[in-house]
């Protein structure tokens, strides 16, 4: 549960955060704009077109520019490196080439290359910045520091620019910063750190270049835009599920140094498909314009997702993947990689709008087709009472029905918008977005083009050229926040941690890999559909598995014993415990059933929620065993575990469920109180006898059961039906049923369950009846039955 | 919930039954059989062809037969009708033509015409039968009269057979009706009664013809010969709906006296279509050859069945049946028949294997093509990593997962069972039936043909023929029991009474219906996906529809009113108590609502259960306002609204919610127990200055608000947070917040709807502050706001 201050500290940050901005961009004036690693890959692809795109948007409005290229590179060579690449920036098509040429001529007058090495070379550009501003008689707005550089050299780059590149007074500064944003939680938080020491948080503008694909970047305007239809569509109700995708047909070749230490969740899934995630989940703020507002939306949604465990995840490793990190890497031939080029991850979001809708994230390298895509299937609600030769595309509720926002490549070629035309006409802003012409035989997600309403950008804008636009504008929103970017890390470590030595399958790549990446998903797991025909690398050494051993049936301590697998005997467990319960309510019309807390029953509790469905619920009564002294929301409650794994799952009327009144007057377990008393009564009160139906325990390894340790002075003999006790662990005060209650129950269950429990086992198997010594050994029903589940490892180590 | 003796009664009297049958059917001897009604439309199209079949498959294994016809008829006429209809029987098709004369031929020998018109005839027959038996130096075994005569006729023949054709002790009776078993549970019940004091239970056989049309017979069997496969398949986490459709061509002309009286729903639905859901929907017995297990868990299907409303339906009637109907019934050109001809229903199950499962019934006149169907369609859940073209249909768990129980007709035109390859391939009995061969171009549920397993039986054989056999082996959960019968009315009758004045959608009949028939769901509700465009029926005089007022907001008693059409009003609370419970959230960490009974809150409750995705149930807190002094789990308890209403569908912690304690100590509302004050003390520990973030009222007619009514000694003023009262209506004693604790409030909203409660809506505007008359008129927060929530009916009359 979150801290009741958390959503009020949020908003105080994320409000700073923006206000700084607003303030600042109203006051017009000079912006110089420094891209560092003017001269490597990113910039020559995308930025300078971005930094020319701006200054063509922008220079007629009232500021004025510079614009640094700096690198470590010598001034000589990079002056040449940038006259190459700003001689061949291009123009909006609808431009007239005498008027580019123009403005391609002044944009190169205002651009100069400088080296960036030292600290000096830092004072000495802060010098000619409020040199070139005084003499020309301007007033200083801003600067602008976008880092394509390496991650080992930010912290040297911001300490720099922190000591000598800040402008005076009423200007503003911004980093642009591009991931990788560290590798892990903690990575991430010691680089943020770092920086925060250098920069405020409204000074820094990270970049996930997806947030400025066209597709991605109408999601909100898009949701916004249509809430009338979407209003009601938007949710579990109507959602069958999210899919969202990015498939590569390249491989990591030539870069496998660098995907060596990521892999694809770290290079996709974390920042990419998880930013797109949150756009499509999160509640839309009234005023989407507003960055505060999105962002902290957005911050929800990361609140809101269910935490991933191992089996969240299917892996995949294309099969040259190993050899191409041996060559390129100098590997010996024995190296085996275990780092996935495959990842789907089932991702479930514990809200009330999204509770039980999938949503599917996936990403591979050397795949049959290079597309992304976010797309939400709606459920089929409709029955059609013709036959389906006389459907109708966009009148029949029974063809699919699918909302895309298609990011590009594929075989449609170009990002695009795509609606069923079964489940409304969107609107688009016509200026910017138009409708698709038609491509007779193209078939998307299953249906002809000419089943959707499909939009694709009036102008393909690269993506950086619109973060650079808003990074001018102080579009927070585009970017990740530091909160946002932990957030995302918090979400995915535990995970990354998970699979550290997990196996990927292998896969051919391309078309070959046919039905072998194919997934499934039942409940929070995720399975590859097709069983592994052959271990192609080899995995850790094999053990006896469950089939191979059958459900042993013997005695121990006079009683019957089953014994089995813990899975088998969970489920052997859970069978009985409903039997009984069906046979008590068919005798009694009701079924009382007693339940400990602690590990080993939450299994069963998630058996009993899952899997059977002819449990008499409604009929049935929960009483709990033992307590311990802590408010019931207390997460060492036992009452909490049992909340969680089953009372959650399965419909049990308030009133049948008996928690124990550990907590009275907003005291605990005081005397005064008389809690135990109380439960007592009304265990006297609705169960016959006091004679529970069933009794669930289990076994300490120092021989305690219940609540009852050694040498307890209450609750192992005498009248008392409950008892206040005391633990030899935290928390020290407990509550528990007692042992004569315990033996007046028509069947007891000793659920007993791993290596620790192994010598107790042994123990307790020839001792006599000594519950002084061993409170276990004094479980003898007077006249019901008693039943041992222990699992292999506890009964025979 | 049931009576705890239920189970255990249904259990006793489904045995007794059949421990009759059992018995009986190993003493061999002779066997009679009555067709009565032997010259009618059944008997000659389908009965004597069973009765051959029975012959045929029975009469070289030690029983020996007699065989008579009777109807009204004079006995030349019958022996005339008979000796056709005999001439006219076929053998199976493997069987010699000379073997098949000879068998025909024994057949006539055994059967005889004879009139049953007077009590003397009926005297004289079982003298026959006697003599015959007597004669013949047999045994008797026993008696089957097949009533396939209209209903009316039966009374008049059981009280024939009971009185004077009784077979001797040691032979059993047993009497075949055929429907209609009356037309609602009234009729039903009269009926049963009727039979039931000539008749045991065990003696009669209730044909529904469906259940002896060999894929519906198959459903048991396939479940049970798949259970491994189907174990985990067959339930609510993979079903993703159920498909139940028998679709006609022919309409009803020349039948419309008979369908006049009972339309499609007590035509196909309550019957053929409830007997499917059921055998599709009960929990599977060990034993399925167990008649008994085979009935009784029928009937806990019966018992999980969610109660049908007008809004799980959609009516439709062919455009010429109005006529038809004018012309074979002599009505005035002004008729208009209300008799449905189509009916789509939405059944949901209360259990939880199918909780949340659609359960599809569907039948109609008129259509477009002649099918019947049981149609699973399971839920997707895979992601396939390959784009669509390199899907292999038995190898892709992207493509539709379903399995057919295919009864006749349609384009596959014989009874099947089909179930995609991509599921499972099914076992069959192979002596029974066999793979169907490929139809190419055939496509069935979108899929072509060879998408499936599919299985036809090796021998077509006649519902009729099988259920006699069935009649003769004693298969009694072949028929409708009495239970299961009034079950089934039980379900159907609130829904036909509720649809009685309802307009049916008319539709032209055949292909021509386009899309106008198809229908959707949405939670419980059933509607056309289509906008009727025309009235064509002309319906009740119209009325002032929501859409024709805005909200309307003014003054109340000098506070804000907010009046509305009721479902806008309550969306409009809705909404505040959302926005409200976000701004307690976020300022303090938790949200504390108190909420009335009664009627109205319901629907604000369902609203709030399905539309308020961001409402931050976790940390919301809930009260009542007031109770009755009955058990939590009384229908008639506050609480149990606030449980079936709204904790049943949002997640709120089990320590965050607050019943009134009214029954303590196993007492109700004892002074001594002091409930109110414990109430208080919580609300003291828990709310700050006990101050409810806000307190949702209603207002009675007599002016009381809360459960505190006019002359309230106690709650209307004082220091007392919580208070006892007395209500003049029944269950008097309550227990209430008092005026000065609600009045601590920071928000109150009343919400007043219906035309009841105009009158003391205008007369409270009117008086001051006086709560002793009118303890609404108290209703003032010291600090904070109120609201009022008036629909147009309380406020404008």
């Amino acid at each position: 549960m979150k801290h009741p201050g958390f959503w009020k500290m949020l908003t105080v940050a994320v409000c700073m955060a923006l206000l700084g901005c607003l303030q600042a961009q109203e006051l017009q004036g000079h912006v110089s704009i420094i891209l560092l690693g003017a001269t490597g890959d990113l910039a020559k692809k995308y930025l300078w077109q971005g930094l020319f795109q701006l200054y063509l948007d922008e220079a007629g409005k009232g500021h004025s520019f510079s614009f640094h290229g700096s690198a470590l590179t010598t001034s000589k060579k990079g002056q040449e490196f940038m006259a190459r690449v700003l001689e061949s920036l291009s123009c909006p098509k609808d431009m007239a080439p005498g008027r580019c040429a123009e403005l391609k001529d002044q944009f190169q007058q205002l651009s100069q290359y400088r080296q960036l090495k030292t600290s000096e070379d830092y004072l000495a550009l802060n010098k000619d910045i409020e040199a070139q501003v005084q003499h020309e008689g301007l007033r200083e707005a801003g600067r602008i520091f976008y880092f394509s550089v390496p991650p080992f050299a930010y912290a040297d780059i911001a300490r720099n620019i922190n000591s000598s590149c800040r402008p005076g007074p009423g200007a503003w500064l911004r980093v642009v910063l591009e991931k990788p944003f560290g590798h892990d939680h903690l990575s991430a938080q010691q680089l943020a750190t770092e920086l925060g020491s250098f920069f405020q948080e409204e000074e820094m503008y990270r970049v996930d270049h997806y947030l400025g694909k066209q597709a991605v970047a109408q999601i909100l305007p898009f949701r916004d835009q249509n809430r009338k239809a979407l209003d009601g569509l938007w949710n579990r109700h109507h959602v069958e599920r999210v899919e969202i995708i990015m498939k590569e047909t390249v491989d990591a070749e030539g870069r496998t140094s660098f995907y060596e230490k990521y892999g694809v969740i770290r290079d996709v899934l974390q920042n990419h498909l998880t930013e797109i995630l949150t756009l499509v989940a999160m509640e839309l703020p009234r005023n989407i314009s507003s960055s505060e507002a999105v962002l902290q939306h957005k911050l929800q949604a990361f609140q809101a997702l269910r935490g991933l465990q191992k089996g969240s995840a299917v892996l995949g490793q294309y099969e040259a993947y190993s050899e191409q990190v041996r060559r390129e890497l100098q590997k010996p031939d024995s190296f085996h990689s275990l780092t996935p080029t495959f990842a789907g991850i089932l991702v479930h979001m514990d809200n009330l709008r999204w509770e039980g809708v999938p949503f599917i994230l996936m990403s591979g390298k050397a795949l049959d087709e290079r597309v992304g895509y976010v797309r939400l299937l709606f459920k089929n609600r409709a029955y059609c009472a013709q036959s389906e030769k006389y459907w109708v595309t966009d009148q029949s509720q029974c063809l699919p029905r699918q909302i895309v926002f298609y990011i590009g490549h594929g075989e449609l070629g170009s990002p695009a918008v795509l609606v069923s035309r079964n489940l409304f006409r969107p609107s688009l802003p016509s200026e910017s977005w138009k409708e698709v012409e038609g491509q007779p035989g193209l078939r998307l997600f299953g249906r002809p083009l000419s089943d959707y309403y499909a939009y694709s950008p009036v102008r393909e804008q690269d993506a950086y050229s619109i973060l650079i636009s808003h990074i001018f504008h102080c579009r927070k929103d585009s970017f990740i926040t530091t909160e946002n970017l932990l957030a995302s890390w918090v979400f995915w470590t535990p995970l990354l941690d998970s699979l550290a030595h997990e196996v990927p399958r292998l896969y051919p790549g391309g078309a070959e890999n046919g039905h072998l990446l194919d997934f499934e998903f039942s409940g929070n797991q995720l399975s590859f559909s097709q069983q592994q025909l052959e271990q192609l690398v080899p995995g850790p050494g094999s053990v006896p598995m469950p089939s191979d051993f059958q459900v042993l049936r013997a005695k121990y301590r006079e009683s019957p014993l089953i014994s089995a697998w813990p899975e088998e005997l969970i489920a052997k467990l859970a069978n009985d415990i409903e039997a009984t319960a069906v046979q008590a309510v068919r005798r009694f019309g009701k079924f009382h059933l007693a339940l400990s807390g602690g590990s080993s029953p939450i299994a069963l509790f998630q058996q009993l929620a899952m899997g059977h469905y002819g449990f008499p619920w409604p009929h049935t009564h929960l009483w709990l065993v033992d307590e311990r002294c802590v408010p019931l929301w207390d997460p060492e409650s036992n009452f909490q575990g049992l909340q969680a794994h089953l009372l959650q799952h399965v419909r049990v009327p308030y009133y049948n469920i008996h928690p124990m009144p550990v907590h009275l007057h907003q005291r605990l377990c005081a005397e005064e109180d008389q809690g135990a008393q109380l439960y007592a009564k009304d265990i006297s009160a609705l169960v016959t006898n006091s004679s529970f139906d069933l009794v669930l325990l289990g076994m300490g390894t120092d021989g305690h059961t219940a609540s009852l340790f050694p040498q307890s002075p209450t609750g192992l003999d005498g009248e008392q039906l409950v008892v206040l006790t005391k633990s030899p662990f935290r928390p020290y005060d407990r509550m528990s049923l007692s042992l004569p209650l315990i033996n007046r129950a028509r069947k007891v269950a000793v659920l007993v369950m791993g290596r620790m429990k192994r010598e107790i086992t042994m123990l307790v198997s020839r001792v006599g009846h000594e519950p002084k010594k061993w409170p276990i050994s004094g479980v003898l029903p007077m006249s019901g039955q008693l039943v041992w589940y222990m699992d292999y490892e506890a009964f025979l180590g």
